[in-house]
């Protein structure tokens, strides 16, 4: 017999989807310091005790949270090429990045890691699995001839790093313009 | 009658380096909230009423400060080659961020810029100066002939970006193999 699959759209699905956007909402609004399970539970509808056997810390379901979001709004493009490809990456990266959710949380990451190892072990195991997907990208252009081999994680910093600086450390809106003109100077070099 | 020259090494210069340090030194031993004039006078062994004269609030201080060290410890080299300049450049930017003192300011305007409106304008103005001054490396290439006119900041940007991205952002100590990665990686797309 064969196992029954679970459906995406199931209610378990469903449940774990309005918690992990819960959490994200309540960080936003809340600050990481007032955050806890009991506050995510209330704002999503759930009973509490759910949220504690499933994720057991905050730090825990903020990381499944941050990795649902950028699945879902930062897909892995596959257009053939791979300024268009690294384009549409960057692209939806900084979007997602920008929205009042996300930029909270990385934020408060970046000021609350050093004092804080749960998270900063969550947002290394974030980052080491999302370079790892968005690396997808250079491997393929690896593959198809269009440039030399390469460190692929490097590549995907050298598009993501800059923006991220842009917005974070010298604090300017980024425009499309610094994306398109990031990415350019990144392929013109692999493509030497 | 000219005015008679203020030195550098005169008893006004060393009580400003030493307010300067000191704010640093509060800085990443208190903590942003607990940070005030008081507190880096009392360190400085300084009268509070001569921070309050010359800088009036904490973030002015701060920025001072910040831009001091900078001077100091991230000179703008000059060796006649783009990618010596760059090297020089981002290994001796990395360095600073990685004291104590620079991490904890630059973590903490990551965190509080978005609620401080005097704190984010420090931060702009900084780096404003600091990629001005920056890019003078860049100019200096184009002049030479060694690349094609560029926008300036935007490859300042693009050797920074990625170092700070992956310790800020990734958590990982920045190992110079990946500046030097960085570094190639634009000058190749420069001099293509």
């Amino acid at each position: 017999m064969s196992e029954p699959r679970r459906r995406p759209g199931g209610r378990s699905a469903q449940v774990r989807a309005a918690v992990l956007e819960a959490g994200l909402a309540e960080l936003a609004s809340a600050g990481y310091h007032n955050l806890s399970l009991e506050g995510v539970a209330r704002r999503a509808g759930v009973n509490k005790t759910t949220l504690y056997r499933r994720w057991g810390t905050r730090e825990a379901l903020l990381l499944d949270a941050i990795r649902a979001r950028a699945t879902a709004r930062v897909p892995i493009p596959d257009t053939g090429d791979l300024r268009e490809d690294l384009l549409a990456l960057v692209r939806a990266a900084i979007a997602n990045l920008t929205t009042a959710e996300v930029q909270a949380m990385v934020r408060a990451s970046i000021a609350l890691s050093p004092h804080d190892d749960t998270l900063a072990a969550a947002g290394r195991a974030f980052w080491a699995e999302r370079l790892a997907v968005d690396a997808e990208v250079v491997h393929r252009a690896v593959a198809r001839g269009e440039i030399a081999p390469v460190d692929a994680e490097q590549v995907i910093e050298a598009v993501l790093g800059p923006p991220y600086f842009h917005l974070l450390v010298t604090g300017r809106p980024v425009a499309d313009d610094f994306l398109v003109g990031t990415v350019d100077l990144v392929v013109s070099g692999l493509r030497r």
